[in-house]
């Protein structure tokens, strides 16, 4: 199944636009997991998947660690066990054509994900290969949550800033090649409307809520989209780390369960 | 020691601007390294050490087959047994900070490289972690050697391309961090010379000759800095794959001998 049609399902199955993202810091994982960042992302996984509409594992943690096998086995175990649930690879991935191939092959075959996020800096060409592959689809950078973001994004080209081409170049032209979406930061909800308005009804990642203090209820407002949904809101630390206790699993489920509600209360 | 001095020291003992870029195609591999992407890297590697300032391993392929423990080998064989020879990890990292912190781990304990590729779109907080790790070096993505590089890196904001903000950032801020270069590809040999132009001496890595098809002379010409070298110009299938029989290692070192003598022909 194409991603925006599995992502349309997940969302009406949970009645959730919650994503919890998957960051195991090893300096952060509670005693109980012995060191595991598979134990601790499968137990967060099987406490919170009726909650949410996508799981987003996070390369980075995995590649510091030489984790890559433990990356393989969640992803695996998201997909068979909660086969409802958007499986997105945060990779942020971005090279040449010949080369995004074998980035697309990492992402779909290896760790079986619907959907991985990639950097538009390189331009169509280096995001088609995750297109074009038989099970792709991507979430495109657009406006990023980081205070840094500005730097080149807010940069203004023929009367509007750079993020905003790259919104409306991935909705006129890569969506015609294959599913996509954007990425867009809750920190900055005045953008986020901007980028609804240029996107249509594309899906749009948001990070930047939970512990980066986005704002949940301007984020609702701005981003759902014609069906009332629309929108795959990340939470990461302030889920994974309610509890550093031996309770970490039941406290991330409660976290979840308010942020999902606040992200329902529109 | 610092990634640029230790680039001066590997120009100096090489007199050679030559980078082998260390993409292995398991579809490509000869027969005589069966299917081993370090065997097939290694003998690379020592068949052109002494011709090289750079070895440049791109993540993809080694990430598209699961071959992690294959990168570490090659890059620890490369330190090891080629001290003089520069570590440039290709993995085109583009992330928020404290995600960045985990591929700076990955880049510089994990695989002990020198300087990783790193993409601005996310802005300064974003590659400040590659710049701040004690061992660390980034090259910048600027102006990129494929064909849709101009999709965002040519729009124009207050009278030059983005490109050129990305030079002048890296140029007069993100180097105050720790030591930058920039990614200008050989297919622009004009641009080439504008980059050098705002970048000061600051090193450039230079895909895109070889099968890629870029101009040598004019690569040369635009892109060295005051000293006479100034780049780190890679090919990658051009030597890789001269030859798919036993004599691989033989015709990598005659195409990688050609192309460092057509660098030097200044």
């Amino acid at each position: 199944m194409a991603f925006h049609d599995h992502l349309r399902l997940a969302w009406r199955q949970s009645n959730s636009m919650l994503c919890v993202g998957l960051d195991p810091d090893p300096a952060r994982l509670p005693p109980a997991v012995h060191g595991s960042l598979f134990e601790f992302c499968r137990t967060i996984v099987d406490a919170t998947a009726d909650l949410v509409c996508a799981f987003k594992p996070q390369v980075a943690y995995f590649a510091a660690a030489g984790a890559e096998a433990d990356l393989e086995r969640l992803c695996h175990h998201i997909r068979d066990h909660h086969p409802g649930v958007l499986l997105v690879l945060d990779a942020k991935r971005g090279d040449l054509g010949s080369t995004a191939e074998h980035y697309a092959r990492e992402a779909f075959d290896r760790y079986a994900a619907h959907a991985v996020t990639v950097n538009p800096y390189l331009g169509g060409d280096s995001v088609a290969p995750f297109l074009q592959h038989p099970h792709g689809g991507a979430f495109v950078l657009c406006r990023t949550s980081n205070p840094g973001s500005g730097d080149f994004q807010s940069l203004v080209a023929d009367g509007r800033p750079l993020y905003q081409h790259v919104a409306s170049r991935v909705a006129d032209e890569w969506q015609a090649i294959g599913d996509c979406g954007l990425v867009v930061g809750a920190t900055y909800p005045a953008e986020l409307a901007t980028v609804r308005a240029l996107a249509g009804d594309l899906p749009l990642l948001v990070p930047g809520i939970g512990a980066q203090g986005g704002d949940i209820a301007a984020t609702v407002a701005n981003g759902r989209d014609s069906s009332g949904y629309g929108m795959v809101v990340n939470s990461s630390r302030a889920i994974l780390y309610a509890s550093s206790d031996a309770d970490f699993a039941e406290a991330a489920r409660i976290e979840a369960q308010r942020t999902r509600d606040a992200l329902r209360a529109r």
